[in-house]
């Protein structure tokens, strides 16, 4: 049995999408970050940089814990031998789309998110930078996108880790959206699968 | 054979210093992103999102391509074997590292960066705002390496892919780094390497 330490937010849904497709059990511990929940010492023993998401595998005797969801999103695929081949060459092409997703897409979609809801006041310049990367992130995925199904050449970890956080975002840069056919189709053809569509409610709150 | 685009940047050095660590040949190749080379065709039928790191390796048929550092630090670990254990529970602790500088340390140092040396006009809240994030960082790092000498168990990628950022850093926030003493040991310790002296040093040229 697995633990998930998670939240409502795009970087926990990447794991309990993650959990849903591998068909692997798991029970949801809520850590509600709009409250500092991530900062109270139990959490920290978990994650010492007080962040959802986090897993504790009990599987693994004395319990393995595991932070930073691209990590527990490579550890859960080679536990269960899915969502990533172990052959090298096809690896590295899931890899280096994960890791677009973990240093580009989630850390700038971020910063958009926070200057257009969260900053104290409007910071112009900084939301504009953060606007134009996204675009250019966007971007470099229809691209993509427009002549493959999927970032590897299956459906995989990449994917997982991409979804939530270009489906939020549509919302946020709808502007950005009207011309992407290439990211329109592949939300659609990774929102039809029945264990990403249970991920994304996970957890089960209001906020 | 090995070829690698880079340029003299944190994100550059991860991938020279774990070719030199894992005594790999390969051919330097500078991308002087300062001048736009990364949106050279050629250059994006390596990398399509534009960005240094990229490698290619000429020990596959027909030459593989990877992007994003820390993919590439992943596939040349399991090349080798070397530089990441295979158990899951230790690959797990350096994966978990290894994101923490994919998708907290470079993005949020980078940001710093910007606001302090590239902004076209000064912007102190964003500035404000990455500097705290970045202190965050190297606290929980501290914290950590008080108590260990390496991210993991032994000397892993997770430490090849800190270190240049971890450095480069000194001479950012010297105030932040007056009182880490753990962070200062680690950083002794992995500069002391030769392969981490050699990887520094690539590519040999002045900005
Ligand atoms: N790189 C991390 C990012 C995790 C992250 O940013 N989590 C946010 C919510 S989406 C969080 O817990 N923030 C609370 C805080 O920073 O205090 C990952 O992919 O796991
Ligand atoms: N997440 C990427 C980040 C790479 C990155 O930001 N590279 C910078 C230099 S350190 C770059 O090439 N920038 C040029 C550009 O964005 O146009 C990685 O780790 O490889």
């Amino acid at each position: 049995m697995i633990d998930l330490y998670t939240f409502a937010t795009p970087n926990g849904r990447k794991v309990s999408i993650a959990l849903e497709e591998l068909k692997l059990p798991y029970t949801t511990h809520v850590v509600d970050i709009s409250k500092g929940e991530q900062f109270k010492p139990e959490f920290l023993a978990i994650n010492p940089n007080n962040k959802i998401p986090a897993i504790v595998d009990h599987d693994v005797p004395g319990g393995l814990k595991v932070f930073e969801s691209g990590a527990i999103l490579i550890y859960l695929a080679e536990k269960t031998g899915k969502l990533m081949p172990s052959d090298a060459v096809r690896k590295a092409e899931v890899l280096q789309w994960l890791m677009f997703q973990m240093g580009g897409v989630g850390p700038m979609f971020g910063q958009v998110n926070y200057f257009t809801r969260m900053a104290p006041q409007p910071v112009p310049l900084a939301l504009e930078r953060y606007r134009n990367e996204s675009k250019r992130l966007l971007g470099v995925m229809n691209r993509h996108l427009s002549s493959h199904d999927y970032f590897a050449a299956e459906y995989s970890i990449a994917d997982v880790a991409l979804y939530p956080w270009v489906a939020a975002f549509k919302n946020v840069l709808p502007d950005a959206f009207a011309s992407l056919s290439g990211v329109a189709q592949w939300l659609e053809r990774v929102g039809a699968r029945p264990a990403v569509q249970k991920g994304m409610k996970v957890p089960d709150i209001q906020r």
